[in-house]
């Protein structure tokens, strides 16, 4: 899984002349648009549904628990067969969580963490398995990275996914360029998949060309295999069991492809639900660049970087001088600290009471970024000092293929 | 690797208009004319170079041994720096032997052997490794077969293999499906490889086009994998050793392509020697098919099949009537049996007096059919009973990745 790439020419092109000036897809998410990409376009141009509030009402009736914060707010907002997890769920049928992660730099930037929250929310409101791919595969495929250096950044980034608080009795998580060499069921099920899928098609998915090297067109498919649970034979053995998705929306043209195909191998589609981007400081026209480390706050910044790149660069919704954001106030659809505040702060009546009081006016520009640096400053500490305590013996348990605590 | 796969439209319009009415690529080899394929064309059309007396006497000079009949006749006919394998032997530089086999039926026939008794020849006068990859993944592609029936009839054939005589100290015998959940330096491998080809080198080598599935589009590079020596750790640890394949022309296109690779990764270039194709009984004009158990002698075929096999299908040089032939002579180079004889008959002047005394009309068609009856009956034979020794006990132990014999 990625997000950070940007160099996809064709598929930019594809997408723009296509439908408008947003670019999504696995590689490349770009938007003109001051508040962003229009995520409503987006749904009927990928053909996903809309999480409304007949299904959060649906979830928490299901489950007897309150949506997290990331649902109710509609960061995560669109879905497939969303109703078919909870009617599994209702029903006790089995299924499992599956996201992922490319591997790019060795410290993960806070909005990474998002897919992980869910996903931790998630497992501990249904209690069923999680598998974590790691794709430093696609990394290497796309970016300069040698395998080593990819692998490498692989497992580093495992330790700040195991940080998040992941149970290791329930929760597998593996580099691709060593899971394929442990267990021959994963090639079988690429190749599986990979017989089902025409150049044809992924050209017109993910914008590939005939100059496009053949690891890339393959690699789909990498992607997709683990919505198979019999790639899992120490978890699942061999029963075909529901996946369940929880990633960002420019994952889902894999999904979308895995779809198509799995009723065909027997298995479940995979269902999905899909989250909106997390902007750059810098605005939302972007989603931010790993080669840009003042484009987020960083899982390993310190609390002095974290305070001057908030002041410095989060764009900001006020006005010009303390007068006229007295009088007019602030924007807060595209005031960067207000929406950095929606993905960290879970208390809705404190959110809703800041969103007022910049809206009004009543809170200046530096104030909001004060309390954006006093809610990221201890998350991203505890993050470090929980990361701290994951010893390479923690990250072996949580790699090694291996029964979870599940009976399938 | 293949070569009995015959519905590749595509690639047989490349090849045929292209070039002349013969067509060989990996899943296709065809010919209009009855003496067979034009091999002087197609080494100018692949580019490789011809075998030549200065070869095969340099050989001898510094093996001290005598060639192989399979060489000294010319059916392995061309090569790829051959020249450099006896420099290396020479200079007491490593190197290891590899060549395949796409299992697609549960016996082989008769002339799957040669690529096979020329590489037990050539391990026993260099005294080197040698790899046998099983390309069950190809076959399931391109075949209509499970990938467990494809990976079983992987197995039956190595039974095959190991009944032709190879050392257990020498050999590693791999399933594709199996390997690469076994070592996972085969999958990097295979990932540097595919970063290396784009899906516009695979057309023009494969004839691929956009409706291809993506798992065809991905295998060639499946194949080049085995040429990089690292992709075998237990083997040759992570040293970058030359690889020397003996193999059937048709298969030429991958290594060809890998010859292009492998120097970009620090590796030599493969070697190869190149076999002409063992015809049908029915004739050169087509290689034989597998699903035609008429077309050819099958090493376990009973010694009443051989003999009715060859009496009523070998396509005969002979002439029309007893009168006509003793008078004009048999042709030996359209005469089946005479060919098979030139593969199986050591004995250089035993076969010269047999196509002296059919050129001559001496020798009867029935008489030709007899000699070859009488030798292939007790070698197929033999190969039934060396195969019912090879026990899974011994079969596991060809197929277990492990060190061989050797020290890197």
């Amino acid at each position: 899984m990625s997000g950070d790439i940007t160099n996809n020419i064709e598929a930019l092109k594809v997408n723009a002349t296509e439908h408008d000036d947003d670019v999504v897809d696995p590689w490349t998410v770009t938007s003109t648009k001051d508040t962003g990409v229009d995520y409503d376009k987006l749904i009927k141009r990928f053909g996903c549904s809309k999480i409304d509030q007949e299904l959060l009402d649906r979830f928490e009736r299901v489950t007897g628990k309150k949506v997290h914060h990331l649902l109710r707010r509609g960061i995560f907002f669109s879905h497939r067969d969303m109703h078919l997890i909870l009617t599994n769920y209702e029903a006790g049928k089995p299924f499992y969580l599956y996201t992922g992660r490319g591997p790019s730099s060795s410290s993960m930037h806070v909005g990474h963490l998002i897919p992980f929250q869910i996903c931790k929310w998630l497992q501990e409101v249904f209690n069923v398995p999680l598998v974590i791919q790691l794709t430093d595969d696609e990394k290497s495929l796309w970016k300069n990275l040698t395998i080593e250096e990819a692998n490498r950044l692989a497992y580093e980034n495992a330790k700040d996914i195991i940080a998040i608080g992941f149970d290791p009795d329930k929760t597998f998580i593996f580099s691709d360029f060593d899971y394929f060499g442990q267990r021959p069921q994963f090639y079988r099920n690429l190749v599986e998949i990979q017989k089902h899928v025409t150049f044809n098609q992924v050209k017109g998915i993910f914008g590939f060309d005939d100059s496009t090297i053949i690891g890339k067109i393959a690699f789909p498919a990498v992607q997709a295999t683990p919505c198979l649970s019999t790639s899992f034979p120490d978890i699942f053995g061999n029963k075909k069991i529901q996946c369940f998705i929880p990633c960002a929306i420019d994952q889902d043209p894999y999904f979308r492809m895995t779809r198509d195909i799995a009723p065909k191998l027997g298995f479940p589609k995979p269902a999905l639900i899909l989250s909106k981007f997390f902007p750059a400081l810098q605005g939302a026209q972007t989603k931010m660049s790993a080669s840009d480390p003042n484009s987020t706050i960083y899982c390993n910044d310190t609390p002095k970087q974290v305070k001057n790149k908030i002041n410095k660069y989060a764009f900001s919704g006020g006005q010009a001088t303390i007068e006229e954001h007295r009088k007019l106030g602030g924007n807060c659809d595209v005031d960067i600290s207000y929406q950095y505040l929606r993905f960290f702060i879970e208390d809705d009546e404190k959110l809703e009471q800041i969103k007022k009081d910049y809206s009004s006016g009543a809170m200046l520009t530096g104030e909001l970024k004060k309390i954006l640096i006093e809610t990221l400053t201890p998350l991203v500490q505890e993050h470090q000092k929980r990361r701290a305590e994951v010893t390479d013996e923690i990250l072996k348990q949580f790699v090694t293929p291996r029964k979870l605590n599940f009976d399938y």
